[in-house]
């Protein structure tokens, strides 16, 4: 084992980091069936002490794995709804064409199965929905969007197809939409504005 | 082993049918890693001589099995834009709303690495996109819709805003959901459809 501090010593988050991008990749390549601390250790070139050091188990090396990788919708609140949804397509777009969106789908498949890991995805993915939803509200109390217009349509849409868009960009030209989120997550959001958006003065 | 059927005697469909359910299903819960012929008979309550007599390997058994319950697309012209692309999203819930959803998600995760179902599985979603866009291309030339619109923008949003939809319905909904696939796409193509068809005199 190359690595392994001492209980006094502070953690270093440039480690916490590069063994978190390596549970989460290996979670993506085998599933919870393949996942094992002793193979995170070694993927991310560090001692399998230092991993006990700092996670229970596996579960919640996952758990935290997935928080720091996958979970930012919440933070969203640019102060305007374009704006808002420009940032949360550009997340989906950045998990799923990156090379997380192997992992959010396994996780969407095997999550439930998994003890412990099941309760935190599903908070996150009911506080995902909040915050999307917040999103919509604002929105609409700040005369952008009509009161008519369906929340669930609208996000299911947004969300749906950043996501869809990425998983069907072929792997030689994912780069590309990877490099630039923004882009297409702006064009996105026109789109589907021109549906639903009121007019406003600017 | 209960049936055993001779070389010589006629295929039972229902038999087949059962057995590619047994397959997908099988699929769904283990991934390729668990896929095995013995098991897929055991689900089936057939034999597994059965099972080969049919298929060489549970490579042609997973292609099969897809092939049976999970690709139609191709097949949709009901003559208008608007009902082609209703029949698109219904398609879409059905698989993702329904006990074919969770397999539906396993093989874009794993599809690639699967010999033999990696070349189907690439030709089906190669025939689905062109039947997709097909769909788009007609609705343009009888002037549903305008030269201008983004077919990209308007089938990852259809297709990816019915997917999202089904995977984001609780378990308790689905079954609800489920059985009304068609009210619920016909709502998300009048949606889309308010942001980019041409207005038609009826």
């Amino acid at each position: 084992m190359s690595t392994t501090p001492t209980a006094g010593r502070p953690r270093d988050p440039e480690v916490d980091r590069r063994i978190a991008h390596a549970a989460l990749d290996l979670f993506a390549d085998t599933g919870w069936a393949g996942f094992a601390m002793e193979t995170v250790a070694r993927r991310a070139g560090v001692g399998k002490a230092s991993l006990y050091l700092r996670w229970s188990g596996k579960e919640a090396l996952l758990t935290d794995a997935v928080t720091l990788r996958l979970a930012r919708v919440a933070d969203v609140d640019t102060g305007t709804l374009h704006g808002d949804l420009v940032e949360l397509a550009a997340q989906m777009l950045d998990i799923y064409a990156g090379d997380t969106g192997r992992a959010a789908l396994r996780l969407s498949l095997e999550a439930a199965s998994i003890p412990g890991v099941a309760e935190h995805y599903e908070d996150m993915r009911r506080s995902q929905t909040a915050a999307a939803r917040a999103i919509v509200r604002r929105g609409v109390a700040r005369g952008e969007l009509g009161r008519d217009v369906s929340v669930t349509l609208l996000l299911d849409t947004l969300i749906g197809g950043a996501m869809m868009h990425a998983l069907t960009t072929p792997p030689e030209r994912r780069g590309e939409l990877a490099r630039d989120t923004a882009g297409h997550a702006r064009r996105l959001v026109d789109f589907l504005l021109g549906a639903v958006a009121t007019p406003v003065i600017r």
